[in-house]
């Protein structure tokens, strides 16, 4: 029997990776999709097969022209019904100056946290709606709602995917495609990003000052808990919105 | 061994009472307090009960004074700890121009929408820090992020009702208590209260109209589901926000 | 001939005094109406006068029964048609944590910031509603729309204030009646309250480090400017929220 | 002497011809540009110059590479500093299915309403930094703040705009540029605009119905008050985000 795919476009160490192995442990296929290191993706792959679960891995450079489209035929034409898309493209490029944002990093952004969203709807919800469901997780940011000093480009792109959200939900929950926007809150404990971002030593620093028991930064397994309870809700009772974020952290809004 | 408790301010045949069964069902015992219907709330328990589960039901006037304190200390001394509120008071009164809504309308939708959940944290919140955890599940209304023509009193309470909520979370969250507000945007598949609203016939017509399978209004035990899940968060990835409607209703932000 | 009357509820030598100041000065009776201070509210309405302008004064507790009723109607009836009424009592009582804030506290919060206003709209609508014309100008903050820990009273009362506001502008929009909710974003260089809660020494300081030119805090004058503005606007192009802040500060939504 | 500049990109029969207008009359120099039609661009500029203002029109492509930049340096260069900015370029393209809206749409969606206002701040806010002062007046829609259906790159776009708007407060408002967010909550009486989309019977059909007293769409004249009110707003009181609606109409959160 076919299985039901899950396909994580942005699948790291962090949450696309715990996300596709936690659709995978409930019997999805997990199809992990990320830009560059082959082993990682290997690797997050065999983890999910040791645990007696079946994925996929694909190097995916999401910008690129028809990339996203070409994935998604082939996965549906060899793999399985695609039945929830895990969408989780960052775009944070760090705090800088409007000087120093170039129209070049500007566009990037929007290309990776808006247009790829776009593209991966339009490539993917024509088979959703003619099986009459589907699930759209969609990660985002808290540049989505409110735009920082040095957020030009991640703040831009992340607003126009917020706003995109709410037209698929507007087009398409009716038809049965349930699309939620997930406001990660807060720092990820991912080696892949965070990790990389603030090097080894100022991530371990980071990790212990909010450590208490290893859960002051938003831990990616835990995360991976509420993706996959919104993707199950019945239908008679969807969350289109929601927020995450560790319980010692402050959340956006409050100083 | 004592069960954890998991009280319900408001529970009705809607979602308070499915959300008690959905924590009995867990192994919480449910204490169940609504104000009226004697016949009703036993009814509720001895649902309970039958499924194999623990419950209790006490009638409660929220907005007397004393009333949720004494209920809160005396579930603490005889049942158990009090591990997760519910707290589900609803303060519709249907669309009234502002000269139809009386001083004493007006205030008493504040008593019960916003004072009896102040009220509530007061009395709950001590035993909670003193553990170290607990949760405050808040069902809130729409009318809690727009005010539309005719809800002067409903919206008033409701929009104090969710900036109390960001307060109480504010203060809490760091010292492990987990309070969400819970955004009901839509009509709820309940016979006591929108259907004692619209009366039997034109609740079944709107559930007919709305119908499908059933699900085209809010049912509530599908609703129980996505409390429970919010009360299990791990307190590394909390949810403070979220909004749930039926798939084939529109939400409040689009025309 | 009888001017039209701006009433000020809440007239400190703040935002309100200047308020007032400023609608007399452009032909209007400024009623200034404030809870204490004889002798400085007979300031008020003097200096209004030496500059040529018409103003009355009157001590009015607000959160007493039929105080602002008897007070409108005495207007109406004795001085003019109110044609703007400007709204600008607060509640801040300072941070306190949940177990110091008493019930009392919690519900006096309520009276003043929500209530009043309530029953402002309630007394003084029905003959803006019948002149097919009127503003209300509400001044609000910015615990109106997030919950920071310690503000319990406040932010519950602003929040019930924000939702009411919109229901008032639902209801009477159409029939003339535009009413505004002014976030003030920022500390004001209001001697009557900033100074009073913070003392003489402290309020000084707090002036000189934002200083500059002294416009590191909102300037009242330059405050009431704004409100004067939305109170001429075109019925054909009405504001209902805006938000103010010093170019110095920081927006709310800002870390 | 040099009169000071106030640039407005996207400057038709409404809203932006008549900001450049207002500002014309209070003594600045209007530079108007837009696309196409040299003879409306002609008829508005000795429309200004016919009241005794001064201005100057340029056909612009604004998503032309160089385009805006070119010409602000040649504002600078050859006729005065610029010292207001209204950014008024719309990219509303009607309702689309997901189905009927092309990459390309949404990418020039994009172009025009949040990469175009990236690159009007680049070009222009390093000699508005120099000089400590300036204004940047973005003209917004509803679909910033909430996604309808069909809106997919309309919203996706404004929402861009309106977190970049966000970001830019963030960083230069500090700096004494002032940027503010002006929603547009309804039709705007605009020949350009929305005459061109209804089509001339149609768009007369809707004044009336609207009509009352030609004040039933937001007036383009009283909405360039409020613009200019904004503008002259002193830096201890600025606003950073405000609607704007006729009387008549309906906010965009009420149902």
């Amino acid at each position: 029997m076919v299985k039901p795919v899950c396909l994580v476009i942005g699948a790291g160490a962090g949450i696309g990776g715990h996300v596709g192995a936690r659709f995978a442990r409930a019997g999805y296929h997990a199809v992990l999709c990320r830009r560059s290191d082959q082993a990682g993706l290997d690797r997050l792959v065999s983890d999910i097969e040791k645990e007696g679960g079946s994925a996929s891995g694909f190097l995916l450079n999401a910008i690129e022209d028809g990339a996203i489209e070409e994935r998604a035929a082939a996965i549906e034409a060899e793999i399985g019904p695609i039945e929830a898309v895990v969408f989780n493209l960052g775009a944070q490029i760090g705090d800088r100056a409007l000087a120093d944002t170039s129209a070049k990093a500007f566009e990037v952004g929007w290309r990776l946290a808006t247009f790829a969203l776009f593209r991966t709807a339009t490539s993917i919800f024509p088979a959703m709606e003619a099986r009459g469901s589907g699930t759209l997780l969609v990660t985002s940011a808290t540049a989505a709602v409110r735009g920082n000093a040095g957020q030009h480009s991640h703040a831009a792109a992340m607003g126009g995917r917020r706003m995109l959200c709410q037209t698929l939900n507007a087009e398409f929950s009716p038809k049965g495609i349930h699309v939620a926007h997930i406001l990660i809150d807060g720092a990820v404990d991912a080696p892949d990003t965070l990790g990389k971002m603030l090097g080894p030593e100022r991530f371990q620093q980071l990790r212990e000052a909010r450590g208490l028991e290893n859960d002051g930064l938003l831990v990616p397994a835990e995360v991976a808990e509420t993706y996959f309870h919104v993707a199950q809700q019945h239908r008679s009772a969807w969350t289109h919105e929601l927020d995450l974020r560790a319980f010692s952290d402050r959340p956006w809004w409050n100083h």
